[in-house]
């Protein structure tokens, strides 16, 4: 597999399907796992990460897992294709600056995903499009399965999984969607939801995970405990709370196209306008305009454009891939002329291929 | 002649042709005379207001003057009415608060108007699209020939034609153009240009004349002096410097072009995006789109649009004007919605009838 295939098209996780797939984008999964014979990646030498990375490449070719995938190691990349594999979600903003002999396992379709030598030896992550948890834990629960017929993971009795950090310590499992709420912003009433979430043992997060900015009124749900409770009590709760703040947003959208629908109307089709003629476009102002025009499609008031095609223009359309599209380094002044050029041809091209619905 | 066979169709002046007529929207030629033997307006009773009135009521019947226009009692109509009328560049702002025996003139093109006992007795205009100030003069000149076959104006061998207010003292004349100088704007070079134009006699103003708001960067250029001078004089005066600001206009589109070119053609392309997609929109944002839209039109990078198309919406969309269609009162808010409706129904239907080149 080639990286630079991976710049025309985006992930099976982002194809706009699945169950309530207008509100959530995503479901994730995660699992961390360390290996018993190993110190952890902060205090291993280059030579046990090595090992570490040959270790997981065995137990994937012995196990067949992830065998139409492919495997990269991260320190033999450039910057900007650590940056571009950030930008897909495959890899955290953590990994993108260590400089250790870590690597990324990453199937064909983006489904599947581990990166070794992050801050575990093993980030094991299945996504897949719309709230579909469940299944999500029953894939990556199989692959992990797999993984310890060839591996021993580091294991206690009493805890559960070892990590590096004690915040993963248990089922080293973290369970997230990835959800669309920009009535609950236009309410302002998402302050209280996130107060809500956080009480019932929820984290909320940016668009890339920890520590980043909410971009686009799309906000990471997870789970904040591993330790002490099942992979199915972890998975329940994600799913009970997803729905609830998925009814939240569908009440906070009534309210608003009751009371103000004009205004939000015309916020919508405003942003379809931009997207199809702005000239210049910076990545934070596409994620704003694809939010509104995703509330839009969601609630369909626009139908010419797909959710899937939003979605890939909110991947395709950042700075590593764009960089990684045209071959060559460029400037934010040149991205921001070269993201229009691009997303207007977009939106173009679906515009003439549904004229009808576009006058609606 | 109906008001209401007006709120579909813009005036013969506003038609986008004639010399300039991506920069100049329109030139005006307007005199100010009084009947020998009636005091001014403001000093005249009732009676003698009526008696103007019928004079020149006479006077375009016997002269043929008009022949295909309507006189219009202003003091008969709703004030709904008269606001349509300011509108349309027909009666003054402060024509529509007076409540006298006051008339307009007005033939079926909107090219000859006149307005009878309002600061004068007769305030003849005669309008024209594009940069025409000698022809404009030509026609308004025999106009008032005519006229002064039939009624004997106020006139003193040393003063000239005589007014009410003693700085239409003289010609009685004012030549204007309606300009457009987004460019001037942007580059901020505007307030210079103005401060030149004042030191050469010239008065610029607002959209809707003397004392208002410039609206869509659209300025009226005209003479300031009416005495001392011959009407030639005044007309080539007009001419010569408004050529020079075309100059200047021209040359600060070059150097933005040149400059700032991606982000001009954002400025204008996301302005073309939202007359096509709004659905609330206020007066002043819609005259502000349109001053994009012209500047692109103007320029060609816009072609899908025609320089008539944007006067028309400039002038049908106003508030009056939007109230006359619906057959309504409507608050500000149902107002911005319809605009929006009408405004988008115009632009989608040269969008189909072009859709080849809304594309490039």
């Amino acid at each position: 597999m080639k990286l630079d295939d991976l710049t025309h098209r985006s992930a099976v996780w982002l194809d706009g399907t699945g169950p309530e797939s207008g509100i959530v984008l995503s479901s994730r999964v995660r699992l961390a796992r360390n290996l018993n014979d190993v110190p952890f990646t902060n205090r291993s030498s280059g030579e046990e990460q090595q090992k570490v990375l040959e270790q997981f490449r065995q137990a994937t070719q012995e196990a067949g897992i992830l065998r139409r995938g492919a495997l990269l190691q991260i320190d033999h990349l450039s910057m900007l294709d650590r940056a571009f594999l950030q930008e897909r979600h495959l890899i955290s903003p953590t990994m993108m600056k260590m400089d250790l002999n870590s690597g990324l396992y990453l199937d064909e379709r983006e489904m599947v995903s581990a990166m070794i030598n992050e801050e575990d030896h093993l980030r094991l992550q299945v996504m897949q499009s719309g709230l579909r948890i469940q299944s999500t834990w029953e894939i990556i629960d199989r692959i992990d399965d797999q993984f310890s017929d060839h591996v021993r993971f580091a294991f206690s009795e009493q805890y559960g999984y070892l990590t590096a950090c004690p915040t993963n310590v248990g089922t080293g499992m973290r369970a997230s969607v990835l959800i669309h709420l920009p009535a609950l912003v236009l309410t302002k009433d998402i302050d209280q939801v996130i107060k809500g979430i956080s009480q019932v043992g929820l984290a909320v997060r940016g668009f890339y995970g920890e520590g980043t900015d909410v971009l686009g009124n799309l906000f990471q749900v997870s789970n904040q405990a591993t330790l002490g409770r099942t992979e199915t009590d972890i998975v329940d709760n994600v799913q009970r709370f997803t729905n609830q703040i998925i009814d939240f947003e569908r009440q906070a959208r009534q309210t608003l196209f009751s009371e103000a629908r004009h205004q939000i109307e015309d916020k919508i089709w405003r942003a379809y306008g931009l997207l199809q003629n702005a000239r210049v476009l910076s990545s934070q102002e596409l994620m704003s305009l694809l939010s509104a025009v995703r509330l839009g499609v969601s609630m369909e008031i626009i139908t010419s454009v797909s959710l899937a095609t939003l979605n890939s223009l909110m991947i395709l359309m950042q700075p590593a891939h764009l960089q990684k599209l045209f071959r060559r380094e460029m400037d934010a002044d040149e991205r921001d002329v070269r993201r229009a050029e691009l997303v207007r041809e977009k939106m173009r091209t679906l515009a003439l291929e549904d004229g009808s619905q576009r006058a609606t």
